[in-house]
């Protein structure tokens, strides 16, 4: 293994961090707050390391598949350690595994909180805290490659790593061009949906916060009722905001080289904008059936799907309340997720879209068993390979949900909430029901299951394998010093 | 397709549903009661139609997957129909949905009930419903084989239909003496059940019902109690039976061959018996914690264990009551199911244990890209037209799953109810939790959740694709007239 590529990979995660730190620092600066030292601190501690640890260049920078992972999983954990220091460090959040399970929760764009009062904290870490949604929605290490030297053309096995979403398109053959593209598209819709907000008449740093967290679908609200008390128009904002930041990137790249004809031909958008429309109108009915006024019904329903299916986690209302139907419905939504290539979690509408399609092939089959028909997507057939690995995705996804609902189950907690836990962090949304619904939060928990949950955020926002690998026995073999000359 | 085999099994079926129905005829004279009438009336009718449909031969006997699968779903469908009308006729379940929903919870050895006071039941009635449960857990086209000419080596897609499990293994070349095989296996050990029930004190009528429920992993019980009210003993002898009719039949073959030695390194029943044994210490712990006395822990959680995994449904103790842990652990084991080759349902042991080796092979080729390791089972390589059929027959079901509970959730019972209540059907194992939990019963769903939880009983039973098939275009259009003519 080239673990001289790791290291210097982790070094600029560190440098990175560095970078990223100093914005809550100067935002406590503006504020006049005592918290902003931390940031700093730390900053200078991640830039020295980050230094010494870059120092020396890597003697080969190929890499393989593995490699790719496993610098991605190491990075992951990396930030979120030193992410959740400022928290400790500042006393505001006191428990290492609850600063820990927050950031985690931030960077994986999860949002689900242990906080029961978020407006107690300072202003600097809240931005932070926002913050980690922006820089974990599109990827740490997609960013790096945006500016990072890498040469050969294996880096691509990173992004793979990173990226959501059964295959990663590469945009143009350079993946440093791809890269710096996305986060030119992700820049330019977080500086939209924040002068739209301002316009609503919303706070400089709420608008700025909330931006962050639509962008990265991440969910973390900066008042302890979500969005719940802005303004109808900012409502309707940043439901539209959480609707755009689900689709597929790649969409918005074929818009702006002009190719409008072909972005709106993409099976998967179509689909997401179907399913989203569906559910609206499904659970619309419903809540007017319970006697809600329609335009508050539209309101709320639209706001909690698309809030729901971008996997964000914001809330306007106690959607637990809500109509069992609307309930069953919103449980659903949150395993579909968002388009493939979005910074949306979940299991992606392309996967369930193949998933649906293998079905129907397989009925076919019954019928005319020598017929051969591929499954296709956008007319193009897919390779065997890709439906196979989304039948094995499906499947480890199913048996790492079971595993983590059981485990969480011992601590004797109802049904209802450790299922809906487990599925609100493995696909990376936030809220859950009943204990951990809209209103409540996830402090109740004990360490144990903490640990789980924070397991399988990370599991849901690189997708399982890069994190599982770690477990495995070769992998453990291949860190012990006796094996540090080989390969 | 060959329509003349499809109507010419179908005439086998009303043939042997007259034999069959025979049975509880004979119990009403028994007990001198008027019901045993419309069992007479109703075998008669079922004979003469029989016949008529079996007069004329058809033209050819060979048939294909497509016609294997028909035969079969519409030879339960024809089945269930038959099986209910005796309900409506005495008046004792005088709505014909509720007469439907019982008899294809028969047939399918679900156990699901719509009836709040089972002991108001006439015996031969009573005899009727445990004895579908019989009739369905080896299958009624297994029977047919035993008996009926079919020449032509493809009957073998006769079985492969209705049989449970990811492959049909063959035990002897013949088929037909296969199919007897097992029902002598199957016949000899309910035989052997009776007797020990008796020993335990129970009526002779009991222990016939229970008997039957018990080897068909059906699960209707003749009390309303289930088997809560009878004694210690009779409960252990219960459970043993149950677990041994969840052992995949093909190990009783090589015992009967006096080959002990390679029965009991069969790895499905090994791994069978693994999550029983680890799912009833964990229960047993969590109940002893609750202050329940070791003793009834021991028996209880056994009983529950054994009831759910092989699907039976069998309940001694209102387990909706349990701990946290312990129902989440019934409910997954709801899934696991029993072994292929068993009577019982559910996705099966076999199942389970290639999607976990599935993904393990998978993490494997991260860290081996070029190393191809096939999967193995009983250290034979696992064809990857099995492994494949497998992935989608899971997937398949995850989506038929989804659907259903969606549906029954419009009707606006909690999530628990909805859950379960489709987890138990389409799993073929009876009682679910809250409002289906083991003292209640599922008469409160309105009629599309009963047609919805009906579909899903055959779909399980039959393993979803056979049944499935059956609203495919192509079929439909076979059965119009103008194409009567083709193939």
């Amino acid at each position: 293994m080239n673990k001289s590529i790791i290291r210097y990979i982790l070094g600029h995660v560190l440098l990175l961090s560095a970078a990223m730190l100093l914005l809550p620092a100067f935002t406590g600066i503006i504020y006049l707050e005592a918290e902003a030292i931390a940031y700093f601190v730390l900053a200078a501690l991640c830039f020295i390391l980050g230094k010494l640890s870059t120092h020396k260049k890597p003697e080969s920078t190929t890499f393989y598949l593995k490699e790719g992972c496993i610098s991605t999983s190491l990075s992951w954990i990396l930030l979120s350690l030193v992410g959740c220091l400022p928290f400790c460090i500042t006393g505001e959040i006191p428990s290492f595994t609850d600063a820990l399970f927050e950031t985690i929760s931030g960077f994986t764009t999860t949002g689900a909180s242990i906080l029961s009062d978020v407006e107690a904290m300072s202003h600097c870490s809240l931005l932070w805290r926002s913050f980690t949604h922006w820089i974990g929605g599109m990827g740490v290490l997609v960013f790096l490659l945006a500016i990072v030297p890498l040469s050969g053309g294996s880096n691509i096995n990173l992004m793979r790593a990173e990226s959501p979403g059964p295959s990663v398109g590469k945009l143009v053959p350079k993946m440093k061009y791809t890269a710096r593209i996305l986060y030119i598209i992700y820049f330019g819709l977080t500086l939209i949906e924040t002068i739209m907000l301002l316009f609503g008449k919303m706070p400089v740093f709420d608008s700025i916060c909330t931006a962050f967290a639509t962008a990265g679908t991440g969910g973390f609200g900066i008042k302890n009722d979500s969005i719940g008390g802005y303004n109808a128009y900012i409502q309707w904002v940043v439901t539209v905001f959480m609707l755009l930041f689900g689709v597929n990137f790649n969409a918005y790249y074929l818009l702006l080289m002009g190719n409008a004809k072909k972005a709106a031909r993409m099976e998967e958008v179509r689909w997401y904008f179907i399913i989203v429309t569906a559910s609206i109108s499904i659970i619309t009915i419903s809540l007017c059936r319970s006697a809600v006024p329609f335009v508050t019904a539209v309101r709320d329903s639209s706001f909690q799907v698309a809030s729901i299916i971008t996997t964000t986690g914001f809330s306007t209302t106690d959607f637990n309340t809500w109509t069992e139907t609307s309930k069953t419905l919103l449980v659903l939504l949150m395993f579909v997720g968002a388009c493939a290539g979005s910074t949306g979690g979940g299991m992606k509408v392309s996967r369930f879209v193949v998933l649906f399609k293998t079905v129907f092939k397989e009925l076919d089959s019954y019928i005319h068993p020598k017929r051969i028909k591929k499954i296709t997507i956008d007319g193009k057939p897919v390779e065997h390979e890709v439906v196979r690995s989304i039948n094995v995705y499906c499947i480890t996804f199913m048996i790492v949900f079971v595993i983590s609902v059981f485990i969480v189950s011992l601590e004797g907690k109802d049904l209802i909430t450790n299922f809906t836990a487990v599925a609100a962090t493995i696909n990376n949304i936030g809220p859950g029901l009943e204990l951990v619904g809209p209103t409540q939060n996830f402090s109740g928990f004990n360490t144990l299951s903490k640990y789980i949950l924070m397991f399988d955020m990370l599991a849901g926002r690189l997708e399982l394998f890069p994190l599982l690998i770690l477990f495995h026995p070769a992998i453990w073999r291949d860190f012990r010093p006796s094996h540090s000359k080989k390969h």
